[in-house]
């Protein structure tokens, strides 16, 4: 499995991180490794004595160590930022999803669609007709990019992505597995008698540099655009409901929901399972704490957490208040008694 | 992108919708807009004042306004239900998403499957041995419709919806992109030494004119039918769990989850990220607000909300009391204090 | 569609199960049916006088029943353990998802992956390079086996499963429609200006005889592993993050979202929409009921229960009181009051 990964020896990646070595410099490195990884020719990064009591207890083959922080006799190298060092060797550790160039012939696009110069279109991929395909752009196996879709240069669609209609993607964007954008936003109008479907008409908008993870649903809006910003980022299993706005460089963790029409400012993060209510607004510079429940205006700049969210400390100190609510109740009992035991001895 | 987009005057749609016509009959107007778009060729509705205020603020094209509320300068239509008017107007401004006539030469239909007059089936579709795909259904790419499953009429399935077996859709639901349809309940015994799967054998049935979200899970029944019933309408990423049964024109909104053999009735609505505990019944014409947690029967009708699910004036008033814990708890230490100064100095 | 159905007499199954047949030996049965069935070729179990009273409102046609409790007249099999009998002939109902023997001419299998002897590979399924499929695996339609993944023997993997690269599935697995295992983490580090992307560089490793249920998402890790241990069984919709360990036969149910590196240990039973936070370590044999949240660590063998997660009986009282908060507000506001007075007439 690993035998096409890159190797180096520590002395390379000391020379590249420009730090110093510690032991033998042709010991061999396959792969970055988290601290408490048992992997021989994994280099892992403690930042702390404390991380280093985690590498300890494990045998992972080398470190990254700050400065002044001496190994336990594995190899080590010692820079002044060991989780930049490890960042810079995760860069250079990734291979992309291999994909071949150009079209493959199993790929069905349509006579009117356009794909730029460089883009990979993989087998058993669609592009529906009048859809734009920009240059550079990866759309990999069992990918449906509707009618009129436009997708910009340099970015990736991981196998069984679905774009329905009018659905356009900034450049630079990842979009992971299963992601589905440009369903049907969920609306209907009881009629006395049924559920009238109202159509949902409107566009899906992802600015440059998004990401949206697998199996993230975003609606169209029911009329105008549903926007995630340049920059923004949602991971796995997201719901983002018809006409939302999202800004830039904010950061939706797993499983969230986003009820329709709400806006999110830039800049914001949000914990995972947080659920906000349909038409609030999220200020920018806000971070909500996971599992939290948004279900009025946020302003921003400020940390949120709770259900419902209140300012973070509050949040934090009501929650953990909860499981105080027996022994409230039965202190509650208590001082009645006491009470009416004092009226009593007043009278 | 809107190339293909109809394209009315103002006064084709006010003689559409019967209302009165406010400046330029020629005023183009390519589609339906949201009041705070700034979309020119856009007409958005305001059904007061206050959403004539959100449009100000923005540069939509034009407006459709209740009889008696005077446009600022706009070109205007006036209406007595400028929601109803606007509603028509998405009714003419969909437009669906393509798939050419006829079974497409890469689709697989098994020799004993059954496919209807005007049925479309799109590229790389697979329909398994004795599936019925009924008339005019519309099967798009990358589907998969398994052994012995039924389709009914001007059904939609959407790129990449699987059913796996047995699973029973009536006539004109939709159903979106990444739904699975008929996957294993989660059923499973401790021996002892490992978790024995317990066969799921069991269908799933979709009842006519249902719709069923992206990326949403409804679980074949252990053993018997695993219902959504008639007009019923499921969200995104919603679960459902084995042996479900809902009733007809409910509406159950996104990452809800429906624990195995539950029963929710007829017309409930429940807002997103709602949990139903296994086995519990809830009533007809029951509102569970989102984020709510149904451990116990809920009777109908009625409105219910909070984790634990309350009556909904009750459910509303406990959880935003949640906030007040800390200070609960400090007015508790309080009173303990004086209470106990009163005793002492009572004796 | 049940015409393809085994079917068996009653007596038959008596003598199946070893039980005592009361009624016509010659009763079809078609397929085992849940109490509340009215299907008469179905056959039910009741364990208690409770399940045969609700079989008594429903029309199913024959019962299995413990020694002792007679029948209402209907056809019945008297067992010890009317539960076992009913999984025996649950076992004996399933048919396995049809798909055809060897490699279908339409998936597409790199020259330099391996497939196994007896390896199922259905039409437009997909094995990149260097990836292994062990022997008797069913990979269906849809789905994409990455680069360098490895797939043990009679492993299946529903139609749409998605595996990104270096994704190690075990022996005798079930994959569910829609799962997608190898996504990237979610890391990501402001840098000032932008949210910079942490490569995720690691692998997905998923043991012997585990089950991932449909839609459910597992992310690979930053570096080193994610891990799913053997005969652990995640449900629908699930969220594993990055670089989260679960133990061996776990229980995982929907929508539960792990955050990630949490440790999750041994035969821990987890409800459905369960939040883990980040580096949570939960021990063996814990139980965390339904929608709890777990933001610390929790030792094993236990049952914990609400948000927080505290242990099972406290944290039902906890959540249970929550609907009191308002009248324990006004208690307060009353005692206080009542303290206020005493207070003046101690003066």
């Amino acid at each position: 499995m690993e035998k096409d990964s890159p190797t180096w020896t520590l002395g390379e990646l000391a020379r590249l991180f420009g730090g110093e070595l510690e032991g033998d410099p042709n010991y061999p490195i396959a792969r970055p490794a988290p601290a408490d990884s048992d992997d021989p020719q994994g280099i892992a990064f403690c930042e702390s004595e404390k991380y280093l009591g985690i590498a300890r207890a494990h045998r992972v083959g080398a470190l990254i160590l700050p400065k002044g922080l001496p190994s336990d006799g594995r190899p080590a190298i010692h820079v002044d930022h060991p989780r930049l060092a490890f960042f810079q060797l995760l860069m250079i550790s990734g291979r992309p999803l291999p994909i071949d160039p150009g079209i493959h012939p199993t790929a069905i696009i349509h006579n009117s669609a356009q794909v730029g110069e460089g883009a990979c279109i993989g087998p058993y991929a669609i592009v529906e007709r009048g859809a734009h395909v920009g240059s550079n752009v990866k759309v990999f196996p069992f990918c449906y990019v509707g009618e009129g879709c436009t997708i910009g240069e340099d970015t990736i669609l991981f196998p069984g992505v679905v774009l329905y209609q009018d659905v356009v993607i900034g450049a630079r964007c990842i979009v992971h597995s299963g992601a589905v954008l440009g369903a049907d936003g969920f609306g209907f109008m009881w009629d006395g008698s049924q559920q009238l479907k109202i159509p949902q008409v409107g566009r899906v908008q992802i600015g440059d540099d998004a990401e949206v993870g697998a199996n993230t649903a975003v609606d169209r809006a029911t009329a105008g655009t549903t926007k995630v910003g340049r920059g923004t980022k949602l991971d796995n299993l997201v719901q983002v409901g018809h006409n939302v706005e999202i800004g830039e460089d904010s950061v939706i963790a797993g499983q969230a929901a986003i009820g329709g029409s709400a806006r999110i400012g830039s800049r914001v993060s949000m914990g995972g399972q947080t659920a906000v209510s349909d038409h609030v607004v999220i200020g920018d510079d806000v971070m909500v704490g996971g599992s939290s429940g948004v279900a009025e205006d946020l302003a921003g700049p400020g940390r949120y957490f709770g259900r419902p969210a209140i300012n973070a400390p509050d949040g934090l100190r009501a929650m953990s208040a909860i499981p105080r609510l027996p022994k409230i109740l039965s202190r509650l009992r208590e001082l009645e008694a006491k009470v009416k035991k004092l009226e009593e001895g007043q009278k």
